[in-house]
């Protein structure tokens, strides 16, 4: 195992990692920007490095600077965390050259499977079913003609895209060229890479992903799958495992078709393959997150496993335990996003000073932040305030003790999404496990 | 199940239960002195009843305004916790009488079970062993007798005894007339009953006991054994389940002494069967809880039930499921109890505001506290701050997730017993499962 591991990342993953770290008797640097120094994670943390100031582009996203914080504090490897450089294969490519071990695939699989297009196409080889849709970057006259081809809606998504950003719907013909043309200068802008493709668009699906594990030996093993159909604007609220009301087998097949997706890729360590499941039970690839995800702790409740301690594991060239990696299924876990957001304004922001936080707990609650009472949620970075983590035997008790939590929690400061999930998770459609990725727009009125 | 549950406790164990009645859909009302008035528990129930001063004699064990609550809130049921009334069979048949179902077994039997000499008469008779000793009290001059007929060291007990109070150790013949009159002074004070019995006292021995829950119907199971011997002047400190390093067998042999102890008693809910091991690896019978236990949480962490609920189920008059409780025993629990005390000047209480309180996270930890930021630790009633209780594939995994968790916790105003356990926890006998009752003084300097 590593002497000593670098944090790339902020906020509750960076604190996730860290604790993980010294369970393992791992030293921890935690890099952070001049915003975040009086962070829970810095506070954790065995050492901490400025790497710059509060934007992210300057400071988590400055390869440079993060590179030379591992050097210099004689870490031999870095966690990412999710975002920032997590999927930069620049920066797996300079942490290989530095002779620092990234953890996470490596770099060129990180570039194929990063690069939406060239995804997909590897998958199609591997026999994944894919949305009917344009496998390369196509130009505006021959991406109106797949669209029309394909019929509406289509959604069309950057090639260079990530975690909701860079995609849009089109509901019909006459929308096609302006959003194809906005979607394009968007993804430009966000990720100096300007292009997209088109896919077949469904409204009603359900986001179903299969959890990974690869270690450097050729072992490659899936944890069972995640729902992650709560969304808005693409980004994911509540999610759980293992998914509710899936037709029989389908999880098993979607489970085994991640596996040869990973193989065919040469995948290592942690990843996620990402899939649409539509109203008649079929499947089909979406995308690979190679990286540990905001919801891995359904997974972990689960499984009884420590993703993170999997992640280290296999970097260190430790062989995966397979026989553990399958031995527990146990009951359902849902995981909560509270994000410090305003649901009556748009879901704005609300940054400011948690003059009140008191997580809550109790049996089988599990809670991961860098919130407590005093801290400052800043202006900067994402909303994610807190994740709160339940297990239950079945899932109707996994729903009654995730409200329970929800209305627990008491924070006083900032606005938070809780009351709003809660919301969600009274709905008939969810307790029915019959909500789809348009739910959340739907109780809106935004559908 | 009931509608209205009046919840007979404070602190950390009155939240516990409003949170698995939340769970449940019935409401909650929380009694509570007037130096608790701001407390948690009273900030989380539905309703909240002042029942009389801070004096625990004159509000928690105030039996006739605790059931009067239960009467005008229209409560159907009281939940008593831990301590308190929990075992007080006459508050039990008060309960009875005005038709309030008081979450425990009968009052017939909690009498039985609840004075050491009958319960030890009873188990006897049901074929669990005895430690050689007196099970009917007797006079100074007979117990001198006894006592060196068993041969010292011996251990002086209050019948009416429990939760570590009302003993004494005698290391020699010339001590015993004064300890023994000194015991039935304090169990006279302590509990009204001066009677007090002798039995051999094992200084090495470990304190292992087993959960058992018997529903209305004729069911009775255990959910396997808790080892306790990490102990203070005999208070629990540290918990964890299973018992580590027993002989091979002897933890389901306790299993089914309990099981047979618990159908011969004619239990009824959730009951602890206290054994204690000797180094030979035999068992002896000590005495029965009749409540909930403050270590509940590791059985429901390696279970995956939830005990109160079980409780709630079954005085509700559902019937156990039996198979559901004998389904899951994975991975190793432990539990830390954390004390507002100062382990420098004997581990004192240190009463006072939390200025700060952040309780630690992340997989696998679950922490039950009434504590919070701002709120006040008073000096009227126990010491217990917060309950850590952590899960792991192994006892190794297990140790190494409290100790990251103890270090993470971070508490100012007042002092805690934080890092006093941690330092049990790092002992070589801690580690290696070859700890005893007398641990904690030997490390003090006290043995």
């Amino acid at each position: 195992m590593f002497r000593k591991v670098l944090i790339a990342n902020r906020g509750e993953i960076a604190l996730r990692v860290a604790r993980t770290c010294r369970e393992l008797d791992v030293r921890t640097v935690v890099c952070h920007s001049e915003a975040d120094a009086a962070s829970a994670a810095v506070r954790f943390a065995d050492e901490a490095v400025c790497v710059g100031p509060a934007a992210s582009r300057k400071s988590y996203l400055n390869a440079a600077a993060v590179l030379t914080a591992a050097l210099q504090t004689g870490a031999e490897a870095i966690h990412p965390g999710y975002g920032f450089l997590s999927e930069d294969p620049d920066f797996a490519e300079a942490c290989a050259d530095a002779g620092v071990v990234l953890i996470g695939p490596p770099p060129d699989v990180m570039a194929t499977l990063g690069n939406k297009a060239s995804a997909r196409a590897l998958m199609a080889r591997a026999g994944l079913p894919l949305l009917p849709g344009g496998v390369e970057p196509v130009d505006a006259a021959q991406a109106q003609e797949l669209a029309d081809g394909i019929g509406y809606p289509v959604i069309v998504k950057a090639v260079a895209g990530g975690g909701g950003r860079g995609m849009a719907v089109v509901h019909s013909r006459a929308d096609f060229a302006a959003v194809y043309a906005g979607t394009r200068a968007t993804a430009e802008s966000l990720f100096g890479d300007g292009r997209v493709y088109v896919e077949r668009y469904l409204r009603t699906a359900r986001h179903v992903e299969v959890q990974v594990l690869c270690d450097t030996h050729g072992a490659a093993v899936h944890l069972g799958e995640r729902d992650c159909s709560v969304q808005r604007r693409h980004q994911k609220l509540v999610e759980e495992t293992p998914a509710p009301n899936l037709p029989p087998g389908l999880a098993e097949r979607m489970g085994e078709a991640a596996v040869r997706g990973a193989l065919a890729a040469g995948y290592v360590g942690a990843g996620t393959w990402e899939f649409l499941v539509d109203e008649e039970g079929r499947f089909y690839f979406m995308e690979v997150n190679c990286r540990i995800q905001v919801e891995h702790p359904v997974t972990e409740a689960v499984t009884g496993l420590d993703l993170v301690r999997a992640q280290l594991e296999i970097a260190a060239g430790l062989p995966l335990d397979v026989a553990r990696c399958g031995a527990r299924r146990d009951g359902v876990a849902i995981e909560c996003r509270i994000n410090a957001e305003d649901p009556t304004r748009d879901f704005a922001p609300t940054p400011g000073v948690l003059s009140e936080f008191i997580p809550p707990g109790g049996p089988f609650v599990r809670v991961d932040t860098h919130a407590f009472t005093g801290a400052e949620v800043v202006p900067f970075y994402d909303s994610l305030l807190a994740k709160l983590v339940v297990w239950g035997p079945d899932r109707e008790q996994a729903i009654a003790r995730m409200r329970r939590a929800l209305g627990e929690l008491h924070v006083k400061g900032v606005c938070t999404t809780a009351s709003f999930l809660d919301g969600v998770l009274a709905t008939p459609e969810f307790g029915a496990g019959r909500h789809h990725t348009s739910l959340v727009a739907e109780l809106l009125g935004q559908a």
